[in-house]
Order: structure tokens, then C-alpha cells, then sequence
């Protein structure tokens, strides 16, 4: 492709060689002479003078590497539509594998790509334009819309209701049996059935080995727009609003509800019956305990300011050597070895 | 179903229309005019004067919002058995698929239902009613009590020992290989073998996409009654006790040896070779570095006493202000600037 | 076996009865007359006083404890080499099986064994001696070295590329999409196409349910050597260096590099855009915000010098009681009740 036509599309200019032929988009420091680039985060800088590229997209006012320029006014969004331009992506065979196993009674729309091995259950039912990797297993009664993506060994439970442009991971568990269970006074423990669903609406897209567990009863709901990251944990009951963005191995735990535009940063854990707000942002590995109000951006265990946060993540750093001078300071007032205020080891 | 019929099974009495139909049970905010509801938490308690439901779970002492009541002593055990009253499990056809591949060596007992796609490995014994979803894998040389279900794409490495009533959510994984890896001093590391297996006892239930590996040498064990929830990992050579529950991500290294009746809160990490006695209680997030004793109940990390834990969550977010007053102390006392009192940022 | 034979092989020497016929090796609490055992642990040296094994491997100068010994220098490598003696892996069947479904396009070298239920994809290229359990799904393109060994249901996406000697566990996925979604200004979420790769080097070992996610651009990497322990998260770009191993549910935020021989304890996490030098340790549950040098042991969140860190979480334990000295201290000066001095319910 050459650099002329993709700078059109960015809706950039070239500075350099307008007929340089690109191949591929590629990174700094793996791009060759026939790679297009783009400085992905400001760490990266430097690179501009030893990468090998034969082009870069740079924002207005950033100098040449000496390489050609395709210059744009947003250089993060020119890049996003770049990848659009050498995406390949794969998908299964078109038809329906006489390898796969669709129920009689089950339904697919046009357009259907179905790969070997996959099982859809009976009165299940698919829009327009689904791609099922080999070994998708979805069972009876679910309901599904257009254009459905589906990776290998992605599993939906019955009854799971999902809107259309839905995108699963591999290994994704949408409607697994929530953890119910009821100790009995006298021993043994009583499984609350989860009669329940997941219901999950348009343009999600939830990453591999993640699970959503059906509510036990009602609903457990990710809104238009949810993106998952792998290997997240959603308990039964939870509700998810639009456009939030889970980041890998978070977990809730059981009817949580999640504001629209909320982002957890990785490894974040909230309990259970809490009520989070919309706009929240959420630090990596935080711990919630309560409910979170609209536009707070928080961090720790349990949840806080973010501000205070990072505070008092700098004083526990201090935290022995103040012992110390607490020590000195009772030692100067003569009330060392008063109750309580000794045995430090400091 | 009447209304008066489900009173009956629950063992309560009806306040209202005893011929009400009720054709499903839902949480307050999604109940219709057919439903029965219940107050699964507190918080939810002002929902009551808003719900549409038809007819809701009460115990003794709460007024009525306005539609049928099922009266009962014990609330939350009558809406865990209305819950089996509208449970509808959805299991694989009868019999054994032609799609299915079972070993001719392998045995499975009376009532089976093999979906397609599922691989059943030589000399594998299952008992009577198995239920194997599609993709369900079994290596060879496992044995496996009645009544096991095991859900899409799960997976039981060979020689695995399952006892009976035992489930198997979607993506789970019994006795894959535990992580035994001894670097040379040369450069290079050398795989231990896992020579040893898994031991499930009756009862169990392990959530989706959970990892349980087998031991290097001897046995990994979950006794009966253990509950697992998703994506949880268990390390090799671990000994979980009757009844023991830990919630979604948590996880155990190596060796480590779990009572009976022991709770964890989600994303709780316990190290390798300890001892954790019976009844103990683990707070969401903790990480477990000690043995503990049997009745504890703990958080944090080192984990401590709950009860030290909190009063220390609660002080620590004094701690920049701490700072601050000592620095006023050291300058009252004109201590200020000693070695080692200075440099906070407060 | 007799034990004559296996002390030979470990290079020991027998103690006791060199006819002996060993038939498997057993921890200490699980082995019989007829097992070799090992104290794997030094928690354990207590059990050989009790343990029915027939023999049990010993380094010099530990007694006795009254069955035969195989004396050696270094017990647990001798323990390790051991483990080969009574490992028996469980393969599939030779060759392809009819109900595999292998693309006319794709390449597998010889002796391979693929099970039932595997889809390997157009344009595949496999080394030789490739073992495939059931449910294995290797997308279009990818290529594979020799010796490659996957359990069940473990997928690899398109274009990756693998090295020899490599083993992915039960539902591991390589080449996930990243995470990558660019929240739009007017609403709405743009996903950024994933069009990068993963590439892995020799000798490389994933655990159940562990996801490495394809790069934005670029390559993911796992170089020769790096072991990955179950449920871990390998987000876009990162590149992990040789023999680093990455204990049970780690994760990784986008682009971060990791040296050499590193090794994480469980549940650590990294942000992203981050370097980690060679040799680095991480203790358990550890979150790294900043970049790491080479050497280093740390701990805590953010992450600081492990000495530290554990001074830290001893003197967190007195912070309570710490808020009472001071305020005791400024009660005895006066100062009690000045502007921010006060309000702690210590």
C-alpha cells in the first residue's frame, strides 16, 4: 500500500517519499524499511533515532526522524484506524461444518460460519453473520443477535440472552452457576440452584478465560459497550453498565453494580451488594468495600482517594523510621516504658 | 404453580391469595405480578414498597408491602427451596452420542448422557447418571463416582479419583501439571514430573475455569464437600478439609493443608507448606504467609486478627497527618533535624 | 524396581536392603513398604520418624530413621531424576485420529499423535513428534516446532509462532486479542485490531487456563526457558526474558519487559510500559509500579526492597497503638487539640 493512499485515509500528510511502498505497521524497534510506525507512548521517544522504519506517524510539531512522516493531527486515532488497514483477521470457513453440531431446532442467520466441533443446543437462536470457532459450545435456549464472533471453546450456558456484535474470547464462561451454597446447621451444605441468566448487550466484548456467572435468580448484566479483559471473575447478580472496562483478573463478588464509563485497572476486587457510580476509576489491585460515588477515582484496601492513596503509600515507607523517633522523642520526656509504648524493634 | 402449593413445600402460610398462579421467581426490582420475590439482603429491604411482584417470602415480624406474603421461620432457607421448584437444568441427550468418542476400555454406568465432541481416554470408570457436556475431556485411567456432571470443556487428567455427586463448571481443570521446576546451576531448568494425581471427594463442586494440579508425588485433596468457586487455583499437593469454601481467584501454592469448614473471601492467596486449621475465616484480598489456628478469623497481609486488621485500615489512613504531628513535636522539642528525623514531605 | 538399580541411577549409595523392589515414590505420610520417599520439605524431617517407607533418599549425615537409605550428595536432585523413574505420561494414540480435523494445508512432521476432537487450521506448520490432546485448536498459520505437547482444549491463535519443546496445559490460550479499546470523545468505544503475533521460544511450559494475549503491533514474547504457572495474564507486548517463571495468577499489564531468569511469587501484578531487570524475585501478592533493576528482591505496592518491606509490615502491626503514643506525647506537651492533631479514635 502506498504511503500516499494510507495518509489519505488517516486524513494525514507524508512529508518524504509519497510512494513508498508499506507492508506492515509494526513497532519502533521491530519496524524495517518497508514498516510504517508510530511512537505508542511518550517512553518510546527516543527510539525515533535508531528505528529502522521507513515511515512514522507523528503529531504536529514533533521533528523528523529523517525517515518519511505521516503527519496528523491525532496521532493515537491515526494509528487506530492504521491497524484497521493491515488487520487479516481469520475466520472460520464459510458454512456450517457437517464436523459442527447444530440441534434441529436451533437457528442461525445468514451468513453463518461455523467451524468443526462446535455444539449448539436446541431452540437456540443466532442473528446474521455469527463466526463460532471450533469447540464453542452453546447450549439450549440461548438467544443471540448479528454478527456474533465466537473463539475457540468459548462456552455459552443456556438461557443466556447476548445482543448483537458480541465478541468472546477463547475459554470464555458466560452463565456458569453462580457459588450459592448454604451451610446447614447441622452439617453438610445446601447448593442454591441458579435459576437466573446473564444478559449482556451490544458491542461487548469479553477476553479469554473470563466468566460471568448467571444470577440466582433475575439477571447478572453486562450493558452495551462492556469490555472484559481476561480472566475476570463477574459473580452472579452483578450488573455492569455501559462502556465500563474491566481490566485482566478483576473480580466481583455476588449483585455488585457497576456505573457506565467506570475502568478497573488490574488484579481490583470488589465486594459483594455494593453500588459503584459512573465515571469511577478504579487503581490497580484496589480492594472495595463500599459503595463509590459518581466520578471518584480511587485506589487501596479498602477504597480511597486516590490522592490520599498515594500518600500514604509514600508514608508506610517512613513508617519504622518514625517508630524511631517516637521512641526518641518518649525517651527525650522520660515516658519510655510507660504502658504500651515500648517493645518496638524499631 | 399455586401459591399455596409452594406455601406447603416451604412449610409457611399464606397471607393473601392462596390460588395465585406463580409462574416464576425473581429479585424485587425484576418481579411481575406473577412472581414470587424474596429479601435476599438487607439493603434491599425499602425495595419491598416498590415491587410489582405478585407474592413475596417474608419471616416473622415483617409487615407486608401490600401483595401476598409466604410466611415462614426461616426465610432464607424457604427461598433456597423455592429456588428448586423453578430450577430447570438443562442436560445432554440421553445416552451416548455417536459424536462422543469413549474409549472402548472406558466404562460409564447406567443413565449416561455423553454430548458430542466429548473424549472419554482408555480405562476411565465413571458411575451411573454421568452427565458429560460437550467438549468435556477425560484422560485415561481416571475413575469417577455417580451422579458427576461435568459441564462444557472441562477436563480430568488421567489417573484423577472423583467421588460421587460431584460438578464440574465449564472450563474446569483436575490435575493438570503442578509447577515443579528446579533451575540448574549450569543454565537451564529441569522439569520435575508430576508423577502423583488428584482426589475429589463426594459432594464437590468446582466453578468454572478453575485449576486444581496434581501432586508432584502422593496427592492433591479436596475432601467431600469442598465448593471451589471460578478461577481459582489450587497448587500441587494441597489438602483442602470437608466443607471448605473459597471464593472466585483465590489461590494456594504448594503443599498447603486447609481444615475443615474453612471460608475465603475472593483473591485470597495463601503461600506453600503451611497448616490452616479448621473453621477458619479469611477476609477478600488477604494473603497468608503463617499457619493458622483452627477458629481464626483474619485479614490482611502478612494476615493478623480481623480485628487488627480493621483497627489498622482505619489508622493507616491517618498516616500522612501522623507524620505531620510528630514533625511538630520534634520542633517543639527542637529535635528537629537529628539524624534520621527529617526529609518527610508530610 | 530394585533399589540397587535406582540408587545407581541417582548416583547414591544403598543403605539396608539393595534387593529391594521399589514400586513407587510417596511423600512421607502416604509412602509403604514398597515406596522410595524424600523429605521435600525441612517441615517435614518430623515424619521419618513415623513413615512406612520402604527406603527414603537421604543427604549425608541425616540418621536413619530405620528403613533402607539411598544415600546421595544432593537429595533433591537425586529426588528430581527419581521422579523420571515412575513417570507415565499418558500421549494420544499414535497418529491423526479420523475424528481430528486437520486442514489439507496445514503440516504435521512425523510421528505425531492427534486426538480426537483437535482442529489444527490452513497453513499450519507442526514440528515433529507433536502430541495433541482432544480439543486442542491451533489456528490458521501458526507454526510450531518439534516435540510440541498440548492438553486438551488449549488454543492457539493465528500467525503465532512457537519454538521446540514446548508444552501448553489444559485451556491455555496463546494469541488472544490485547486489550485494547480507544473510549471515543462523543461516546462509543473503538477497538484498536490486534494485528500483532506471539512468539514463543524453546522449552517453554503455560499451566492450566493461562492466557498471553497477541501484541498490538509487534510480537508478545516468551523467550526460551520461561515457565508459566496456571491462571497467569501475559497482556499485549510484553516480552519475557529466558528461564523467568511467573508463579499462579500473575499478570501483566501491556508492553512490559521482564529480564531474565526473574521469578514472580503468586498473584504479583505489573502496570505496564515497565522494565524489569535480570534476576529480579518478587515476593507473593507484590504490585509493581515502577521500573526494576537487575537483582533486586522486592515487595509490597507499590514495590520496594523486600527488607523493607517486611520491616514495613511488622511495624504496620503497631500503627494503632503507635496514634495512641503520640497522642499521649502531645497530651503530656500541651499540644493536644491543636489544628489537625486530633480526631484519631486510636
Amino acid at each position: 500500500m502506498r504511503l500516499a493512499d494510507i495518509a489519505r485515509l488517516l486524513d494525514g500528510k507524508v512529508e518524504g517519499d509519497l510512494a513508498l511502498e508499506i507492508e506492515d505497521l509494526q513497532p519502533l524497534d521491530e519496524a524495517g524499511p518497508r514498516s510504517l510506525s508510530f511512537v505508542s507512548n511518550q517512553r518510546y521517544v527516543g527510539m525515533l533515532k535508531t528505528t529502522r522504519a521507513g515511515a512514522v506517524i507523528l503529531g504536529p510539531g514533533v521533528a523528523s526522524p529523517g525517515c518519511a512522516v505521516v503527519r496528523v493531527a491525532n496521532p493515537y486515532m491515526a494509528f487506530a484506524l492504521a491497524l484497521g488497514l493491515f488487520d487479516r483477521p481469520v475466520d472460520p470457513p464459510a458454512g456450517i461444518s457437517p464436523a459442527a453440531h447444530v440441534a434441529p431446532t436451533a437457528h442461525l442467520g445468514e451468513g453463518a460460519r461455523v467451524a468443526p466441533g462446535v455444539v449448539v443446543g436446541e431452540n437456540v437462536r443466532i442473528g446474521a453473520r455469527a463466526r463460532l470457532h471450533p469447540g464453542v459450545v452453546i447450549y439450549p435456549e440461548a438467544t443471540i443477535g448479528d454478527d456474533f464472533l465466537a473463539h475457540a471453546n468459548a462456552v455459552v450456558r443456556e438461557r443466556v440472552r447476548i445482543g448483537d456484535r458480541v465478541t468472546l474470547g477463547p475459554g470464555v464462561v458466560l452463565g456458569g452457576d453462580g457459588f450459592g451454597f448454604l451451610p446447614l446447621p447441622g452439617g453438610g451444605i445446601f447448593k442454591l440452584p441458579q435459576i437466573g441468566t446473564v444478559e449482556v448487550g451490544d458491542d461487548v466484548e469479553v477476553g479469554a478465560n473470563t466468566t460471568v456467572d448467571r444470577a440466582t435468580i433475575g439477571t447478572t448484566r453486562l450493558a452495551t459497550g462492556v469490555k472484559l479483559d481476561n480472566l475476570v471473575m463477574v459473580a452472579h447478580g452483578c450488573r455492569i453498565g455501559e462502556e465500563t472496562m474491566l481490566a485482566g483478573q478483576s473480580g466481583l463478588a455476588g449483585s455488585t453494580i457497576i456505573g457506565k464509563r467506570v475502568q478497573f485497572g488490574g488484579q481490583v476486587g470488589a465486594a459483594g451488594h455494593l453500588e459503584i457510580g459512573d465515571d469511577v476509576r478504579v487503581a490497580a489491585k484496589s480492594g472495595i468495600d463500599n459503595d463509590v460515588a459518581a466520578g471518584s477515582v480511587i485506589g487501596g484496601y479498602p477504597e480511597m482517594d486516590i490522592r490520599l492513596w498515594r500518600r500514604i503509600a509514600a508514608a508506610v515507607q517512613k513508617l519504622p523510621e518514625l517508630l524511631r523517633r517516637v521512641r526518641r522523642i518518649e525517651r527525650a520526656l522520660g515516658t519510655e516504658g510507660e504502658p504500651g509504648s515500648g517493645g518496638d524493634a524499631g
